[in-house]
């Protein structure tokens, strides 16, 4: 058996079963292992590359914004968890707890970070003075545990990946715009780099953060209609600076409170791209964070030339800043087509004999699978070009799947015939009752996905009940 | 009082209270704070861009010659911790115990890991089926919790920040070629990169990592003669493969345990940067890992011109590829002067309206701190070269230290001499009993620090026990 036969297994049809074609997937492209470890993954050399090519993009982008990247603790003691009394409702009953340090037992317990505002407000009470300290804006890259009941690799699991931007300002007002900034920055980067529409939104009081004023959100669906929660951008007021004691000396002179925001993205996010992109054959990854874009497959390269020539093509090509894998193992053609696809390798370059007589290539994206006939001398020219136009239909293929899912109620009638039919987008004007919002849960099992900041107009009442609406909401079933 | 003024107070002079010359440094020249959770301290943005630079150098380099990076879990069941029983002996007393995820009672503790050998035999067991398979090559970038009764920042802390390699292999030699390979990358990138002159060793069995056959160690003296183990490369030959039931397919078709590496280097060695370079006007940083390398400093600025030259100069410098820092706030000149030299920048730049008026201006390095006239259009080519210079001194200096602090004995009287004077290295041969190295702590305080490479032949009998001599052991005292 050659190496990696084992791999071209089937996988479950998307349509068939969305839940185990997911599973299959995170395996079979070795992106993932199960581990000894309740709840935890562990991220494969493949899964993990994605990861370090999102932090790469989003890491440069925070500090071009004036970002720091800062390592606080893993653990909080347990007293300055309770500091901030709805952080702490919020968060208590997920959190895994140290008690013992070697044979001795601690005096206080310590949990294991679920998030870091406390540890950040604690730091920051040292640090913050005077307005001239102001504005901290600080950024963590670390993993989290929060002890989840039933956990899907990227989606939910024990213990995750993410970064955590964490800032201090001297304004309300500087504050919210920060939070805004953030919440572009991650929706810049879901549509522009990982080729994933999103709703830019606020959640509602149910579904904001535990201890902040406002949360925004960036919503993606998925290709079965599922929204996927991708990044949230959380805006705190002087709420935890007060319970901290955070305090500094303002442009008059006078002492006053920091506002305060934080800011997170992560490994879930990889979970997105698997559903938002993946087809039958496996993955289908974004050219920004693949980590091979092409992959250059010479055929019959016992013949003369061919070989040399693939590699001359790999040379140039990673030249050209493209990451380029040559794949000259004895492994079979159709094998080699099958294993790429499944690893969502954007670009395949077939070089044959008859290809280098004629001076080209075959090029097929993996999207398409269109074959495309590339001169050999233009293709670090070419393929840039159609990385590019690979992106741009992954883009309007998950566009258009959101549009064909989202759906408009004015009624109930209406609301309780789309949670009957699927899933999808439901939008819908709302009266900011937590009544009706309780009630959308209970009868038609949707959740408020958030209150887009591109609002619309779809009517006068809350169709839950009837009163003056006055906000849109879009609804649906979340991961 | 402008922004900063109060970071300019006295530091302890390092040949007064090298210790508290140490705390001063890492809190004044803000590397770290500390913090509310026992042992465990913040990274500040300056003391984690340090960290940032160490790392993109590092992951480079295991990047080139192979290497791929995962990310395991952070949590260690006991059950799987006490598989190797060598291994769990030495780690099990320093590990913190999960036993609590929110109100639920564990049904089996969870480790935080003080390090990852389990976690990636647990997961190679699942992976590795045929030679074909071979070599795995796996790092990770994490950290590590080791619950020590004391701690000092950087040098010991209950959590920190390192990077763990864990290899397996066909072969006993190439597992050894793979731990010796990594030794010297960790000491050229000592040496190297970061100015500090090593011995590289191989560990006594007593000093030797839990569970490993071999450990190689860099080990790097301090300004005050102690000495800082800096990266350790253990060979673990096929033990816990054995212990983890890890087996696969060889070429000749039998069933073959591989042969296992780890590798680790840690935020440890930024305090050997501080206690390696560092003086009594604050750090002293090696260029390759100062988040700053060049600070300019306009002078007199308000004068027509120079505010703008300084701005072309910090666009010109950063266009050659150099991380400059442009100070035009209103602090006063000697303000600024303190306060780089604390932040350890490696060159000073001064523009002022006579520098202006002669097309040049002035470059102080931190170390010599010459005043140097350079022409303002040569700066972009001559800094580099001023960079360079810099570092080969720092080298020469700390190389100068090391052999004015290294001495040899060839009888007890003459170690207990050494021991008596102060610290330093002290060469001798020994042989290779553990009574004889438990007298040499009893009696002079002094551990053996490593078995160096490059051997010497000081005698024939060991000072200790009189009985013949098989290696040459360096001693001293260690952080």
């Amino acid at each position: 058996m050659k190496k990696g036969d084992k791999l071209v297994t089937e996988i479950t049809a998307r349509d068939e079963d969305f839940a185990r074609w997911y599973t299959d997937i995170v395996k079979k492209a070795e992106l993932v292992d199960y581990s000894s470890v309740r709840g935890c993954c562990v991220l494969r050399p493949y899964g993990y590359a994605i990861w370090e090519h999102i932090q790469r993009i989003l890491d440069a982008e925070f500090k071009r914004l004036g970002h720091e990247n800062v390592m606080m603790p893993m653990f909080i003691p347990e007293s300055l968890l309770q500091r901030e009394k709805d952080h702490v409702e919020g968060f208590a009953p997920e959190v895994a707890w140290v008690t013992h340090g070697g044979d001795e037992e601690l005096t206080e317990r310590l949990c294991v970070r679920p998030t870091s505002e406390v540890l950040f407000c604690d730091h920051y009470a040292n640090i913050i003075e005077s307005w001239r300290d102001l504005p901290k804006l600080y950024n963590q890259w670390c993993s989290v545990v929060r002890w989840e009941k039933s956990t899907r690799p990227f989606l939910r699991t024990a213990e995750f990946l993410w970064q955590e931007g964490h800032t201090m300002h001297e304004t309300a007002e500087e504050a919210i715009e920060e939070t805004e900034r953030m919440l572009n920055v991650y929706a810049d980067f879901a549509e522009g780099q990982l080729a994933m529409p999103v709703l830019r939104g606020e959640k509602t009081d149910r579904e904001k953060f535990a201890g902040a004023e406002r949360t925004y959100t960036i919503e993606a669906m998925m290709h079965d209609g599922k929204a996927l929660q991708s990044g949230t951008s959380h805006y705190f007021g002087d709420g935890f600076a007060r319970a901290f004691n955070i305090q500094f000396t303002d442009r008059n002179n006078q002492l006053a409170y920091p506002h305060q925001t934080s800011w997170g993205l992560s490994t879930r996010i990889i979970g997105g791209i698997i559903m938002t992109h993946g087809d039958d054959s496996g993955l289908v990854l974004p050219p920004a964070v693949a980590p091979i874009q092409v992959v250059i497959l010479p055929i019959a390269f016992h013949r003369g030339g061919v070989l040399e020539k693939a590699r001359e093509v790999q040379a140039q090509l990673q030249a050209a800043g493209l990451r380029v894998k040559l794949d000259d193992s004895d492994a079979s053609p159709g094998w080699k087509f099958a294993e790429y696809e499944m690893k969502g390798i954007p670009l395949r370059v077939e070089i044959g004999p008859r290809d280098l007589e004629q001076g080209s290539c075959i090029v097929v994206p993996r999207d398409s699978r269109e074959k495309l006939s590339v001169p050999l001398d233009r293709l670090a020219e070419v393929l840039p070009q159609l990385l590019e136009d690979y992106r741009l239909r992954l883009y309007a293929r998950a566009l258009q799947n959101r549009e064909k899912n989202t759906f408009t109620a004015l009624t109930m009638e209406e609301i309780l015939a789309f949670a009957a039919a699927g899933n999808g987008f439901l939008k819908t004007m709302w009266c900011k009752e937590a009544a009706c919002e309780e009630q959308m849960k209970e009868q038609a099992g949707l959740t408020s996905r958030c209150m887009p900041l591109a609002q619309e107009q779809l009517g006068e009442c809350c169709p839950i009940c009837q009163k003056p609406a006055k906000v849109m909401v879009v609804w649906g079933r979340a991961y």
